[in-house]
Order: structure tokens, then C-alpha cells, then sequence
């Protein structure tokens, strides 16, 4: 690979040429805290949450870097409002930076010392640092979409972030968005 | 650092709470080719040619990422359009995400193979490999302004790539930018 250059729509996210992939509510039903609002979206169709571009055919070598933007829907299930699935790196030595591009949330981050809901939109950008749980949470009425920047060596651990929770969770309340533990 | 969210003015490319710091001409006037248009201009007052937001205290270790934003004004050296120094890493091994957030000119890379010319503008991704020199080039009447992704541990050489080149300059030509070598 000898320098690749990509187009990304920022108003859409979309970039043509980069790998696509999405997940629907059934790809991470477990994320979301209640049951029968998970049950009763299903069976009207498994909404779509987000979608990801990324770059293709970089090395997983140390020093090597891949990018992708997601597109994180506006939409909730029950009160919780649609959030990425969240994962840890394999290893726990890499970071994450976030771009926002437009849209509203919180970053959930956790790790030993604990979760802290960190408040993004348009033109945050966010170091996550090494060993952090993550996840994106749309509390917008548009589409949520972020460029990430990782090291290829990073790898995800979906599993340990499903089985431990984020310990925070985002919820329309009465008077906009709360953050509940 | 426990997760740090600081906010982006895209317009302007303005990140308030990072490290700032600026290039004028006489930091890099043996970049452009054209002795007397260099003489010249410092003489009438050492022009801006770019600044840098850059995030504070990720530590130097693997996995870890540093970001910036680079405010590439607009404006000419004789023929020659304003650019960055240009640099390898120091670490050969890693590479660098540019994201480009206003404005148009050429990414400039070179390795063993040769230089390439790659055309970007507002929303293009680029991934410079690995071992590869790189300069951005703003042909366009308004700051390009990127965002850009590294690994920690890269450092930079920019005595290398001054002494020895790009191979390729772009200039203001009759009809528009021209890369010539």
C-alpha cells in the first residue's frame, strides 16, 4: 500500500472504497438493559444501529494505523438511548483517538478505576487512553458520526466488555438525557 | 490521563486547552526552491506559513496515539505554494492518518520507491505508509486545515527530508497547480 487516499462525505459518513460493515439491534441485543424493549423492536424488524467504513488491507503490525467512521443512529430501545457495542483492545497497551463530526452523545469509558461519561458533538476530540472499555452513545435527533484512529495491533474484545457492562448508562429522562449508574 | 475530550472549531481548526506552536518562513526556508522570493519575503516580515494544536502529555510508549490539527495558510514562495516542513518518522515502522477538514493541496510522500503527488480536499482520508517522508501542499485561496494521527513513539526527522528532498514541487502554473519534479 503506497499511500491511499479516500473520499468521506462528511454530512453522511459514508467513504466510498473502504470496507463497510453495520450492526443491527440482534448483533448486540445484550447491550441494552431492557428485555421486553429489546423483544418487542426484534420482532418489529431488528432496527439498524450504526455502520462502520474502514480502511482496508493494513498490516496488524506495530506502528501500522487504521481508520473508520461510524454512523451511530439516532433511536433508543425502551428509555436507552442506540450505542455502539463497545469493546476493549486485545491489547490493552493501545489507545483510540475520536473525531466527532456531527452529532451529539457521550463517550462511555471504564476501566479499574471505573466508568466516566464524557460528553461529545460536533468537533470533540477524545483520547481514550490505553486499557479503557468504550462506547459511543447517540442522544441526538441525527445520525452520530465519529472518525476513529487505532493501532493495528489493537484487536477488540467484545466479550469481556459485554460481560463486565459499562456500569453507566444513558437514558432519555424528563428533561433531556440522563446518566445513570 | 484519564480520557480527555477537547473540542475542534472546524472552521478555523482552533483547539482550545492543546499545545500551540507555529512555523514562519525562517523555520523552513530551505524548503522552497527560489532563493530571491525567500530573501525577499523575510525581508518584509517572515510570513506565517502554518500552526499546530497538538494534544499534551500522551507518553512516548507503544500503542499509544497523539493527535493534531495543522492550520496550512494559503500564499505562494515565488511559484511555490506554501507547505509543511515535511518529515520522516523516526521509528520507520510508523505511519500517520491525515483527515483533511477544509481546503484543498497535495499530500507529498516519498520512500525507496520514489515520490507521489496524492490530490486532497475537504474530507480526504489518507493513510501514509510506513518509512514514508510526508508534507502537505495548500494550492487552494483558503487555510487547508487537517487532522492528523500518529503513534507515540514515532518521532521526527526533519533533517533527513531536507536533505534530501521530496523530488516533487508544486506550483502555480498558467492554469492552475502543476507538480513538476
Amino acid at each position: 500500500m503506497r499511500g491511499k487516499v479516500l473520499q468521506l462525505d462528511f454530512s453522511t459518513g459514508i467513504i466510498e472504497g473502504a470496507r463497510y460493515w453495520k450492526r443491527r439491534l440482534s448483533d448486540m441485543a445484550e447491550a441494552f438493559e431492557v428485555r421486553d424493549a429489546v423483544v418487542k423492536l426484534l420482532k418489529e424488524g431488528d432496527p439498524l444501529i450504526y455502520e462502520v467504513y474502514e480502511v482496508e488491507g493494513v498490516p496488524e503490525q506495530t506502528g501500522e494505523l487504521v481508520w473508520s467512521t461510524t454512523v451511530l443512529y439516532p433511536g433508543k430501545v425502551g428509555d436507552e438511548y442506540y450505542m455502539t457495542k463497545g469493546h476493549y483492545h486485545r491489547d490493552l497497551n493501545c489507545a483510540e483517538v475520536y473525531l466527532v463530526l456531527t452529532g451529539r452523545g457521550f463517550l462511555l469509558i471504564k476501566d479499574e478505576k471505573g466508568p466516566r461519561a464524557l460528553p461529545v458533538q460536533s468537533g470533540s476530540v477524545a483520547h481514550i487512553p490505553p486499557g479503557c472499555a468504550h462506547r459511543m452513545v447517540n442522544t441526538g435527533l441525527s445520525p452520530l458520526v465519529f472518525f476513529a484512529v487505532y493501532p493495528a495491533q489493537a484487536g477488540h474484545d467484545y466479550e469481556r466488555a459485554r460481560q463486565e457492562g459499562f456500569g453507566l448508562r444513558v437514558i432519555a429522562g424528563e428533561e433531556g438525557p440522563e446518566v445513570r449508574s
